[in-house]
């Protein structure tokens, strides 16, 4: 079986990602690539690191004919897909938008942490949100799929099998990430500049950042625990470090027990034996790597995640959410 | 006035910075520069970078008569300068030293966790534990100083004041610290070269710190308190930053002003209105930039400390201490 | 058809590199990786980041049954694999060593170059030196590879085909190679340490540099041209630019076509429009990227070459190779 | 003697760095600071690691009495300072401008090169080229310096001796320089982004560079060479190197001897004996390090040069030539 996708957003770095897989999948034609003033180049021309590329120009949607595609991916930013594309595709066709548009249940908290009004609030109830090994069976089943953000990914795969089996409760959650820089994308601002990042490191977004309300999200539908998340920009270009301080009410052990019964046949999930995780285990891959500690005075678990952010926090999730959507093996093109 | 100064250890990154900051010092002139394979060589051409050095020769301190000198910096790895050389100095020399041998007052806690048998126990009592805007007073008086380690300093110079007014009792702190890679010194190990360290980001220590116990000595003197401490390696040469997670008990204001009222006489402590300090604002500096923010949920208060772990965390604050020890003004070579 | 090939030196950069494209590679069956200090360490555990190895613990080749291999790959620092491994492993096998022991044909160039004795003489002959589009019938027909430098191959590609084609002769070429770090390989040096190259550029090899003599082995068989070679060391793990200066006799174009014309059916030679290669498009591809320009007074002409270090200059060349020496798709596991 | 001094342009990389200098300066009064958005922002705000700033708010220069100002220096970008500033300020004052506007004789090459307008042709003939050690003399009696460009300067500084002492001659000079980003400003296009240039190596500028002609300019006035210039980007902040490719005629010493002598009694510019100058090696310097090198087939002489380019190669020879017009000190504030 062979499916025809299409992609919104290929100039961005989630985009770029997304056609490198898409281009070495063996059951995906890649039947159109839309953009803005990159219309009539050749996507081989703008990649000329990927092999494989379909010779395909770059062209604008609304004189494309949807009828032959099945799967339309958009990487765009937030905003700009919810806003007036997806009203204006009239076909049949599944969605994996990887913007932040379609995460959150309540439209009124992506409107406030946005700061972005939503147009298409009708189409909300049918988006699953694609945290590919907790929602396996609704991603198989979904037609439209939110896929996460690189945060909440590398917090709430380790943190959801603890909360679904209560051993996380009534407690507040310390939540310290750091991440690669790829994840801001490629918004023209001084701050994202090489000499402002270069040789520098901050933490930001500390009063209301858009990825706190997608952890509470799910968080919240599992207990009553409250949590800070206080996020970091680390100087290299991918990478994601989540650091989690837990109350310790058993052993290292049983912590690590309990989320590797939870995935024992996730292919993408890896709890290390000694090692402490590092942006370099997990760079180019689909993988999330963790590993539990215990402090010194022995007060405090502590969970250290790590992912990819382009990759497992965005385009190789949303092709993992692809692979289960269409039955293709779960791995397909992220090896 | 003039001193006479002479340098241990300028092989590595602490002593060729600390050398940088001597060299412009108006009343240091410095006499001696005491090596093993460097013996012979001209410091000018080890230094090429460095004006103003004054045309001496490394040489071995065995052969050198200390009479007509006033203060000897240390800047060796952990253990050279306790297990001989302190003991081979017949004069009447003052010292700073930047190794962690004499940070410790508890000298069995010192062989636990630096691994290292302790051969100058009899001395340790006459040093003073150099965090200069804490221990001002006995800074000025002392003959022996030891100098603080780079996370200590990033940490105690922001719980100090809420410890001693006793706005911190009773809780469990968190502390998530992030080093440029400098602190690590120039040893030979495959984790330290390049290719192992750019582009990557990882936690190290976990389980048992050198500088745990040394912010803990002097945590416990203020009150019953714990803590977590989690250091990560973030891949730049200069810079640190601690956060620290607090209970919130009070206003963020409330706090800011406790420690701004501390230190209002202090010329390296600053409080930031606004802005989250950063890597680059304090690199190359002597100074402490900090900020309080309270998280979305408003149950934590979190400190944020940056420093440059080669200045304040090093070489900074033991010129900061010579200047104190010896009258000059504070600021004397380090701005 | 499935080979079984086996692995000397997969703890330094070009060796994982190397078995990243094997794990992958259709058609082979990694059966044995040696190592010293490593033995006895399952390699999925050293390569947490590569999926789909073999249940492999690292072995000591003496005590290794080599009957059923087909291929032995050595990634051994150079001067280890001639001077007694290559003389203990008794069976019929087919090697690709990618160190420098095979690729001179005056040995005695090698004992100069390299500062180290030959003690496998006689095999020298057997070896076909492995630039694979240049030599692609010799290796079809090879069982003995000694795979190419990284500069070499940077400068070579393009160069051979304007040697060939007599369209550079008796002159003096220039060329001006720029290198990530990861080709310096693990070596525990000083100037090998994150601070001290992090920042950092300079030249070096400037006296004698082992892929002079390769270089020049290669020039001087196609007419009598001399050059200069000035290599330096860019701060980042991969890439390698080589940018070569030449007598500008004809149009810029006239010297696009006849490479272009050479590798016409060459999958990963690219001669660019318009762009200037970047070290960007070729990292992680075993391509070689070229475009060729004039300077402002249009007097000479300028060929920029960009390849991936440990790819094109290193494991991704000797996988293509093997794929050269078994028929495989020349592409096969490289894209 | 302490003079006032006021600045255009504070914002860019080389306001900072000439900001930083001057507020360590002994004779020097900031009174003014001219900028658009940050129009009344306090400059301790601004920057937070620069100690000793005067209590200054950023102003609007056409509110500002020019009166009591001794020195005016311009920060801006290529056009804005000569397209109307200059003709707006009427006071009597002396004027460093770091931007391109008035480095060129030949203002029709100004246009071509820069493609902007010249709006103050009338004064260009007042204006000194500010090549602090080649021109001194005539700085000194200056009132309008044009300081040099970052390339112009790592390159023209060891070529003059040669040109004038005609060591050169008739020849073809290639020069290969690599700069690290700052150089370019806090321009926001997508190429300046952190994600782009991060582990990134390219040449830009192939065709037409401005430096081109500003080095064509002093060269041309030395004698009948030709030359090619190729510059490359380093992923760095700081650092530029020039390797400068000439015909050996005579030994290496030799070489080294004209310069040494040239420049006998500068305190910045440094001959090597055996290392070859690094980024490393200038940092944070007003010094330029070369050594002079031929390569193995003795056919060239290969100069390497060295310097920092928001220091020597902007805001530290803006100083320096301050220092001259007011016969200060050469060093004053500058080590």
């Amino acid at each position: 079986m062979q499916i025809n996708v299409c992609i919104f957003g290929v100039s961005g770095y989630t985009g770029a990602q997304l056609i490198q897989f898409l281009a070495k999948h063996k059951f995906v034609n890649i039947t159109g690539i839309f953009g803005y003033e990159t219309i009539g180049q050749k996507i081989r021309n703008l990649f000329p690191s990927i092999t494989n590329l379909p010779d395909l120009t770059i062209s604008n949607y609304s004189d494309f004919n949807f009828d032959n595609v099945d799967l339309i991916f958009s990487c765009l930013p937030h905003g700009k897909f919810q806003s007036s594309i997806i009203n204006n595709i009239k076909g049949n066709n599944s969605i994996i938008d990887l913007s932040g548009d379609f995460r959150l249940d309540d439209l009124s908290l992506y409107e406030e942490f946005y700061g972005i009004k939503h147009e298409s609030k009708d189409k909300k109830g049918k988006f699953v949100y694609g945290l590919s090994e907790v929602y396996k069976k609704e991603i198989k089943k979904a037609k439209f799929i939110a896929n996460p953000g690189c945060y909440p990914t590398s917090i709430l795969l380790p943190l959801i099998p603890l909360l679904k089996k209560n051993i996380i409760t009534n407690q507040h959650i310390i939540i310290d990430s750091k991440s690669g820089v790829s994840g801001a994308g490629k918004k023209l601002e001084i701050k994202n500049l090489f000499s402002e990042i270069n040789e520098n490191f901050y933490s930001y977004g500390l009063k209301k950042h858009k990825h706190f309300i997608e952890i509470d999200q799910e968080i919240s539908k599992l207990g009553k625990n409250t949590f800070t998340f206080i996020p970091s920009l680390v100087p290299v270009t991918r990478g994601l470090q989540s650091t989690i301080y837990i109350e310790k009410n058993e052993s290292v052990m049983f912590y690590k027990n309990a989320i590797k019964d939870f995935y024992k046949n996730e292919p993408f999930i890896q709890i290390l034996d000694k090692k402490c995780p590092s942006f370099s285990d997990v760079k180019y891959t689909n993988n999330l790597l963790l590993n539990i500690f215990e402090d010194y005075q022995k007060k405090k678990i502590i969970i250290i995640s790590c992912i990819d952010n382009l990759v497992k926090g965005a385009a190789g999730q949303a092709i993992q959410n692809m692979n289960l959507m269409y039955d293709f093996d779960e791995k397909e093109s992220l090896i």
